[in-house]
């Protein structure tokens, strides 16, 4: 019997109806001969209710605190889907993640997970049963307290319980049946992708597609475990996220496609004395806030003022806190200001064939020219080339890319609106 | 340094305004010198809106699956406590049931408590921290999964965590600011009892008032812990429920107070036959359907017809369940018929003094006949007696038992409308 680790999100279980479409699905997968863990989040919009009463009663609630009250959401969707399914004749049983044996790090609200231990869920498999696990959550280690992982992070929970279970394959079930060469939203002829490897995956993900969360792809590359990225309203085979670019007999295109990203704020310092450690005591004050910079660019010094302008890219939520940690050493620094622009986006075109076809960039940057779009900031890596530009150009810039590298195919995309956490 | 007990029911903890003024409540008992741990229900309608979301996907949900969606509750109303205590500059964690170390039966729904390993609590306390704990669910002993101990449950767990710490008193916040010699609310000028025995405790709530669980008397009885039951809208001071009636040195009144229950059905079984077995195979069929009854009365066999009526009165909510399993057994058993009536009233005297006053008894059954009460069913103990009536009786049988034993007081009652569970 095989062991299929399946994952819904927030949206597939937001009302009683969707549950029972789920307890349906997962009853098909077990009827079908195999062994099934499936992993659920919130419903709907729990999280965010949940969030605002603790926002009623504390402006800044403790970290332990915030992830006790909201690890209450998957216990509530969980339980209904295990309810759901022993109306169909099955027996399922649920977990919250310390049952689970999700062992993760003390960090409140964006908990690592460190060890997986499913004794109770290998038990429940062998008594026949289907486990319901809450995604999202887990135990620290070191203080027995319900952690969160962030968002995303059922993501990560599912591909590290099907890890531990040795499952073959961890399925990521959401509202789009699959990888896109862009986003279906905005290019009406992306093409859907049938496999694509870890590497792709994780450079499409870092870039701004938000079908699976960046630590679930990493997680399932040390492991080699497949994910299959489905939708929860189709049948239809979705993408498989299988297979290293290193492997010479995995197939790979030489374009994968092409992402976006409207989450980046841009920070400019300006006029920053060109001179040894200046740059490094404004990056190491941006660490300190615990702030995940993206994009930097700084500028050739203008010839005679020994000055120079840095701009980095940041996700939005973070900005207030830059701005004022950067504020507090503008003295020490000896910068002459601070500009903050939530107006920007990135494009990002990713694909294997960049290592060995060196006109990709030149056809990159010549495609953005001929669709009017002015770039900003450039960043590259082996298999990806990213520019950030202005937002209201984002969906030009998309098209454009998508158009000169001929990306597009013939069937239609399945989309439906919100994402799960 | 002593510490107190306190427990919060879902009306206190209703809605975040309620949250932060229980908040103020607890760090004005830390303040005064006390550690302090805090057991809470679920907000106000939480429960009924998590068994509500349960029907809508299956019409009669595992037990052991309701047990982990209600749980839910109580974890959003301690988080959300804690949250509020921080924000009054005092360290406050909460445990679930099971972190607390609150250990049952894995009977789900009607758990008992079997231990109390609090741990976690203690440690919490010795690092200076106030603990709040999740009323009304625990941890199976045998299975490790999460249980919940039925309505009224909190009041249990906030005794029985009061005994394990060895806490100096167990203070319950309800509506009322303690118990009174009949419901306020029926009769205008019932007194607020100080003292009152475990003894007279028991006997009120197993007869109706609604103020103290009865299986959390039984529990603080058996460790002589004190229960100090007060109102969590005022600071009068409460009534305290301490002392045997066993003790010679504790005081207490020769009568108590007078309750009264309107959540009893009466079931009669007509024309039994009047032979060894009959009415053993009525109750076990009852027993073996999980039901308590409570009154039983089998009149004297009518002369020469060989056959009598049983009538027994058991919770309204059982009806259902009782009448389908006596049907069953109604050939085997040979009795003619069934009949069920859910208009009828409990009303009863408690009072240590019937012991020794055998006047008492013939007063309260002549004081029911001048308010022309019709008396449907008798049940003594040694200090009470309790008679079933109509339920459109039952405000007149309670004001004229009252009057008839001169149990007015003058202070004027502070009652709220709402109970917790």
């Amino acid at each position: 019997m095989a062991l299929v680790v399946q994952k819904y999100g927030g949206s597939s279980v937001a009302n009683a109806e969707r549950i029972k479409r789920v307890a349906e699905r997962i009853v098909a997968a077990r009827k079908a001969g195999n062994d099934v863990v499936a992993v659920v989040s919130a419903m709907g919009d729990t999280t965010d209710e949940l969030l605002d009463l603790a926002h009623q009663v504390s402006p800044l609630p403790p970290g332990r605190e915030l992830d006790m009250l909201l690890t209450a959401g998957e216990r509530i969707s969980m339980a209904l889907l295990a309810m759901a399914i022993h109306n169909l004749g099955f027996e399922a049983r649920s977990y919250t993640g310390s049952q689970a044996g999700v062992v993760t790090t003390s960090v409140h609200g964006r908990a690592r997970i460190i060890d997986v231990t499913p004794g109770r869920l290998q038990s429940a498999l062998d008594e026949g049963a289907i486990a319901i696990v809450a995604g999202f959550q887990g135990v620290s280690q070191d203080t027995k307290d319900v952690t969160t992982l962030g968002r995303g992070g059922s993501d990560t929970t599912a591909v590290a319980i099907a890890v531990a279970l040795e499952a073959s394959v961890c399925e990521i079930y959401t509202d789009v049946d699959g990888v896109y060469t862009a986003d279906p939203r905005i290019v009406s002829d992306a093409r859907h992708i049938k496999t694509i490897t870890y590497e792709e995956m994780l450079e499409l993900a870092a870039c701004g597609a938000k079908v699976l969360h960046l630590r679930s792809v990493e997680y399932a590359r040390r492991a080699n475990l497949p994910i299959h990225v489905r939708s929860s309203y189709s049948n239809n085979t979705g993408t498989m996220v299988t297979g290293s670019m290193e492997d010479p007999s995995v197939e790979h295109a030489l374009i994968t496609g092409v992402a976006h990203d409207r989450s980046e704020a841009k920070i400019t310092i300006v006029a920053v004395p060109d001179e040894p450690g200046a740059a490094a005591k404004i990056f190491e004050t941006v660490a300190e806030a615990e702030i995940n910079i993206d994009m930097i660019v700084q500028n050739v010094s203008t010839e005679g003022t020994g000055r120079t302008d840095i701009s980095f890219t940041l996700p939005k939520a973070d900005g207030p806190t830059a701005m004022a940690a950067l504020n507090k050493v503008q003295e020490q620094v000896m910068f002459k200001g601070l500009l903050y622009d939530d107006h920007v986006g990135k494009v990002s075109l990713i694909g294997a064939g960049m290592r060995s076809h060196p006109g990709i960039a030149a056809k990159f940057f010549s495609s953005l020219g001929e669709a009017g779009v002015n770039i900003e900031m450039i960043s590259t890596s082996e298999i990806r080339v990213s520019v950030v530009c202005r937002d209201t150009d984002l969906d030009a810039a998309v098209r454009s890319i998508h158009d000169a590298f001929d990306l597009g195919g013939n069937e239609e995309a399945v989309v439906y609106a919100g994402t799960g956490r």
